[in-house]
């Protein structure tokens, strides 16, 4: 699969990176703060060098629709904060317990799990209040929008699969739960991600459902993609540990169904989500070369 | 002090509460959704016999302003979801390391401290699901609503409380560091819960003003009686640990300036809360009857 040669992803990558880090920059409380812990531990994970794939999902779908990314900016940075917030929470001792995330050690491990947990409280909070900066359109009003974001972020979206996940450790789970698991633990975000994008935009109905369709099919290829390299490649390469599933006994693709298989069923997701961007003729090509770099990303 | 012999309060809480009730019932996911698990643990925790004060103060507050009060149950349940996703996070081993909360096991003590973790991180998602279903009014669109609850219970506010209280353990705290953490950790909240109630029925900016000050003073109030309890009272009579706050060497109002002291400030800043309904000229009984029974409570 090869994304249009016109399409320069990694100058592309690098300007909203630099965007939406500014923006982040702007929108986060500063660094001195009161109290100075929580917001040192909220930027440390914040700024500890995430690739920005959701928030770049989320203004490429914006100008997929016609809209101006930079009115997409504070809904990229609010998924963000909510995505950061998750993996925190996520590699606590009480969850995956994970000691490196990104090349770093987790928050956690270096201010300690008391204000981990606050420090994920505080930018899931953090989302809601950036968010409410958004730009709001007779099709989307901001409380629409909001809702959104609540509801990708909830209990039977991406809660959901954290809970399916820590409840599948160590069980035989069958492919169906695993897609469950995928569904919500990482495609729930990253439909809301284009989604958010859309609506920034005032995207129509039609480009609203094939944004969804995009980010469901991309999310899935996603963390098929994050199952294989846990197993494929090394810790240093990832920037986490790696092997962490297998020793967790938890089950992932190529547990499954096998390491081919996964790569090819990674493939025909990409091409799905490739073809749900048919309908904006041509203005998707951001959105089109992400998931081709996704699915070939190595870390 | 007394409240208006006219005023039943009994009968205004037990009504609002089972209102109240009846609408977190309805707003959050049914116990059968799935997964099972996490529905149940933030049910248990929000239905675990809470007194529902912050409601109550939120639709009094609407009621004070001229308003319905049915219109503020939005943000009445989103207050309560915050408020109870704080104190599942507060009473984690790595926090405060509560067992019992409201007479019953703590969250982690039952569900155990991964989906305890994310039974408060979905309790706080869900509250600015919940509170997207404000009314908007041309003074106060459900964007300023919603910014108005991230706000109070963000880095700056609620969760700095919480952080001061973690890092002042152990430690020796002057008066004014003590104000500083109850004014975050308690009156923010209580603030915001008014003040929503007012937006809820476009209240004035003189309104809103004077419910901010009524609700830092029963805020800054009902934290000293929390700290006179926690001396005072058995665990049996409060319903969670008592003499916990000495235990873990925490700075209280009784350590600082003493019982009595403590006593006389809680009635001073009660009486200026009164002060601070004048404006509302008689509309605000409820309000008022809720602050004194605030500062005659005994649990």
């Amino acid at each position: 699969m090869k994304t249009p040669a016109t399409f320069d992803l990694e100058k592309y990558l690098t300007e909203r990176t630099a965007a939406v880090n500014r923006a982040l920059d702007e929108f986060l409380p500063p660094a001195g703060a009161k109290p100075g812990t929580i917001h040192r531990a909220m930027r440390y994970s914040i700024f500890a060098g995430g690739k920005r794939l959701r928030p770049a999902l989320c203004l490429a779908a914006a100008e997929a629709c016609g809209g101006d990314w930079r009115q997409a900016l504070p809904l990229a940075c609010a998924v963000e904060c909510v995505h950061t917030y998750s993996l925190i929470h996520d590699d606590l001792p009480a969850m995956d317990n994970d000691d490196y995330r990104r090349g770093k050690l987790t928050n956690h491990k270096v201010f300690g799990e008391g204000i981990a947990i606050l420090a994920g409280d505080a930018l899931l909070t953090e989302a809601f209040a950036i968010a409410t900066q958004c730009r709001g359109w007779p099709r989307y009003s901001p409380r629409e929008i909001l809702r959104e974001l609540a509801v990708a972020g909830g209990s039977r979206q991406l809660i959901a699969g954290q809970v399916a996940d820590l409840e599948g450790e160590g069980k035989k789970i069958s492919a169906a739960q695993l897609k469950y698991i995928h569904e919500r633990k990482t495609a729930a975000l990253l439909i809301c991600c284009v989604r958010l994008g859309g609506m920034s935009a005032n995207c129509s109905r039609a480009q609203f459902a094939a944004l969804g369709e995009f980010g469901r099919k991309v999310g899935l290829a996603f963390q098929i993609i994050d199952d294989i390299l846990d197993v494929t490649q090394t810790s240093e390469q990832l920037g986490k540990t790696a092997g962490k599933d297998t020793q967790a006994q938890k089950a992932t693709y190529p547990s499954i169904i096998g390491l081919e298989k996964s790569r090819l069923m990674a493939e025909k997701l990409t091409r799905e989500a490739f073809a749900a961007l048919r309908t904006f003729r041509g203005k998707a090509a951001a959105l089109e070369a992400l998931a081709g770099h996704l699915l070939r990303r190595d870390k």
